[in-house]
């Protein structure tokens, strides 16, 4: 069996997504996941692009041990010298470097000539290996750009030091095929190329980001680049839980294989979605709710005779959790803490006080408690590391017809709690209202989404909203059986994030907050 | 340019997801956009699986113009006379008859002879001759067939008449170059495959549906099948928005072109999300939320100075609705109508009345009515072909602190009000317990959901939820800016639907009712 490296790269190019931003807490858990998924590299962030972004790719790389932990950075000085900052104290540092090189990017974003584009790359790839052995190198935009051209670049990057060197297909236009021709002019062109792992990152604008991978370890890439649930820029990467369930289950593409525990790859979704409050489809390979469920009676008569029939893996071997009723108000603290690890986490002794809390809260108003509904208490009660400024005192929403009456008291900090009465369009709305009225915040609500756990009137209902104030967007998030009591403690969690994110700034006494984390960073290139 | 014939089986293989089956008046709005859209083929349903079924097969055969209408049968003699007597009144009627054909199905599945599977594929065909000219033969589980044994039913098929011949991947095995292998082998051994058409169906399990399509059509397949969003059993099927994509946008594929109209493809995905509560994830390909969204900085930057950068494809082409704000309280019927023309949709004078009160409704508590809003309107006001037997005469909830307290007042058909008032955790379940209460019928709730229709928190929201009640689920679905008024409401919906699916059972004076609408008709193939 041939060794494929999976790099992941959920938290720098899945983080790029519209509405997938992550706090450093946030992006630390998922790295836990990653690493406990063996996956082989994190690509923790881009940490140049602003203060939090370092921060999150320092503290990964301080905190997470056995993956490879990979910075990501522009060919400028500055970029690099910060990415190595950042990695420096993993135990594995990678540093990734990129600069574009089709025409169409040459001309029109870095407008800059082909020869200024070999020395930028040489130059970065130099400046990298001052601080790290392994260097990375991506030719943005490979799939577009001249064959001659992006062997001679990688040929003068892989004599420059870099170790590993990437291919990607940066607007997803690529189909299998166009892999075919790339990777026969590499091994044919490219001095030095068996010496290098050759790597893939695809997107998926098309729906052939898997497919096109696959192409291309079929063809001698060694490092496969992809994010969990396929989420990043636009369309998306290409999936990582479907090329390692590909390449296990078909080990006739050529007998590869991966070190990934393929059991993590449902936990690693599931997880993601409830931070981001972005869902896979149901019908998302491996992942998605309905991957292995068989409505079709013609199929479940199939099944009932023989699995086979119908399915080409079993939905244990990509830890497809199996809804089970398991513990009710007099279940105690051990065993919640031994359902926990049944699946697949182990919390300490804070992190269970806390979930079991929660547990005997939720337990006192519910008969019994899903497996869901633990996650959802372990998703909410242990990834916070926004101080919360904001206190809900007290509630009481009057609704079903309009207008909805809402009575909102709040505390701020240690301040005296102060209450507002309001009317509004809804119980969202009148409360949405008394909040805005009591915090001197301007904020509109962007989207929002309300998803139940699991079964029954009495789920717990997770709530996942947009607010964006100061020209941002802020992610808020809560849970609760009620759900606009769960609404409006999203909101001030949105809040409580924007607040933390003013004082940062104010604390760096930098410039007015930018509309992205990347907006700051783009002017050196351009 | 080559003509490649697109096959859309939302309405068959698509609603056979979990969660996704519809109603005919639902089946009707879908398989009018498809229509318009331009699809070659809709395969409107399985005749047979119910009553229900045949109906809306009947129905949309009688309704829609243009495209050809086929229905599916397996090869019994009542499943072709079934399928025959939907399809019938079509203007271009399709018998869809199949068998699987791999050693697993045989054995384990059907447990006959290949010798057997052979004699009734030629009957099924022979007899669906009886009744239509267009008759088009699958062999199920075809990707892991032998060679020999498809190359030989498919010969027996188009010499009983099949003037199409499909080779599905059921269960999501196949990889690109197993159709390098099929489609040889077809046009090598199969006398007669030139005057028929090829077709392909695949599923995403791995996720190359896409993929082992576009290969397939590459090497001869004419017809390609495939769904809305690409939903269907389990992962799902082919997506139709990203394979008539690709082959437009990648010419170079070998010069392929569709029949569809691509500035249909996202208004096409957004009701069928409307009518399922399933949206695609944001990064799905061509239909995503995000799929054009550009979020870093420095893709941003680069859109900016030329769009060729990061897009392979500009969003107008697939009918990407931009956000607009548009209409007041102060707008007229007749704006509103030409708005809704803009948005692709003509409604006749009782449509644009019923939209016009949702309308003046809504403009009464909310400042801004966007596109969102208008298509949330749509979407509720003008598919409903279920009685409304259960009418909300008031609601009033408090909540926001446990427990809540509901009270509810309901009216049957003609009968007199009756109210209750009852406590539960959280609003949700405070009024669904006091419905429960009111109308005796036992069902629990299996999922449920709220999405905004746009932005701000006096949105519209969308509630779906799914309510089981007589071993069978029901859909519920309403919008309101009210989240709690619209839950309710929801869950009356589903309650009608149960009311109506009971009183048909009992007016055809059958069994039980059953848990899939296809486990009834598991039987005989079995």
């Amino acid at each position: 069996m041939e060794r494929v490296l999976v790099f992941d790269t959920t938290l720098r190019d899945g983080e790029q997504s519209p509405g997938a931003s992550m706090y450093t807490g946030e992006k630390l858990r998922i790295a836990e996941e990653l690493a406990r998924a063996g996956v082989d590299v994190i690509e923790a962030g881009f940490p140049i692009a602003s203060p939090q972004d370092f921060e999150a790719v320092r503290k990964i790389a301080y905190e997470i041990r056995g993956p490879i932990i990979a910075g990501l950075a522009r060919t400028t000085d500055v970029d690099i010298d910060r990415a190595a900052e950042a990695v420096e104290v993993a135990e594995r540092p990678r540093i990734h470097t990129f600069i574009a090189t089709s025409d169409i990017h040459l001309e029109h974003k870095l407008r800059i000539s082909r020869e200024e584009c070999v020395d930028r790359a040489v130059e970065a790839v130099s400046r990298a290996k001052r601080y790290v052995d392994d260097v990375e190198f991506s030719a943005e935009d490979a799939t577009r750009t001249a064959v001659d051209f992006f062997c001679r670049i990688f040929a003068a990057a892989i004599e420059a030091g870099a170790t590993t060197i990437n291919v990607p297909d940066t607007v997803g236009y690529a189909i299998p095929a166009d892999y075919d021709r790339i990777m026969a002019a590499l091994y044919e062109k490219v001095p030095g190329i068996r010496d290098v792992v050759v790597s893939v990152h695809c997107h998926d604008d098309l729906g052939l980001a898997v497919a096109n991978s696959l192409r291309a370890i079929q063809l001698g890439a060694r490092q496969v680049e992809c994010t969990i649930n396929g989420i990043g820029e636009r369309a998306g990467n290409a999936s990582l839980e479907e090329i390692v369930m590909a390449l296990k289950v078909r080990k006739d593409l050529g007998g590869f294989e991966t070190g990934n525990v393929t059991e993590r790859l449902c936990p690693a979704s599931e997880l993601l979605s409830h931070i981001s409050g972005v869902r896979p489809q149901p019908n998302k390979a491996i992942v998605g709710e309905n991957a292995f469920a068989h409505e079709a009676g013609i199929h479940q008569d199939g099944m009932l005779k023989s699995p086979m029939t119908y399915e080409i893996m079993r939905p244990e071997a990509v830890g497809a959790r199996k809804t089970r009723l398991v513990l009710g108000k007099h279940s105690g603290r051990h065993a919640l803490g031994m359902r926990y690890q049944e699946l697949g986490y182990t919390l300490d002794e804070d992190a269970l006080d806390a979930a079991y809390r929660l547990f005997l809260l939720l337990a006192d108003s519910k008969k019994v408690i899903r497996d869901e509904d633990l996650m959802a208490i372990y998703y909410q009660g242990t990834m916070e590391d926004v101080p919360r400024t904001v206190h809900l005192e007290h509630l009481e929403v009057v609704c079903g017809r309009r207008p909805s009456r809402a009575v909102v008291c709040l505390r701020q900090g240690s301040g005296e709690a102060t209450e507002a009465v309001c009317h509004g369009d809804g119980p969202i709305a009148a409360a949405f209202e008394a909040v805005r009225q009591l915090i001197p915040f301007d904020c509109t609500l962007e989207d929002f989404s309300i998803q139940s756990a699991g079964a029954g009137s009495d789920a717990v209902g997770e709530v996942h909203l947009e607010a964006e104030t100061d020209g941002r967007s802020f992610h808020g998030r809560a849970a609760s059986t009620d759900v606009v009591d769960a609404a409006v403690r999203a909101l001030l969690n949105a809040l409580d994030k924007a607040f933390h994110a003013r004082e940062l700034q104010a604390r760096s006494g930098a410039e007015a907050p930018s509309p992205s984390p990347y907006a700051t960073v783009s002017a050196p290139d351009a």
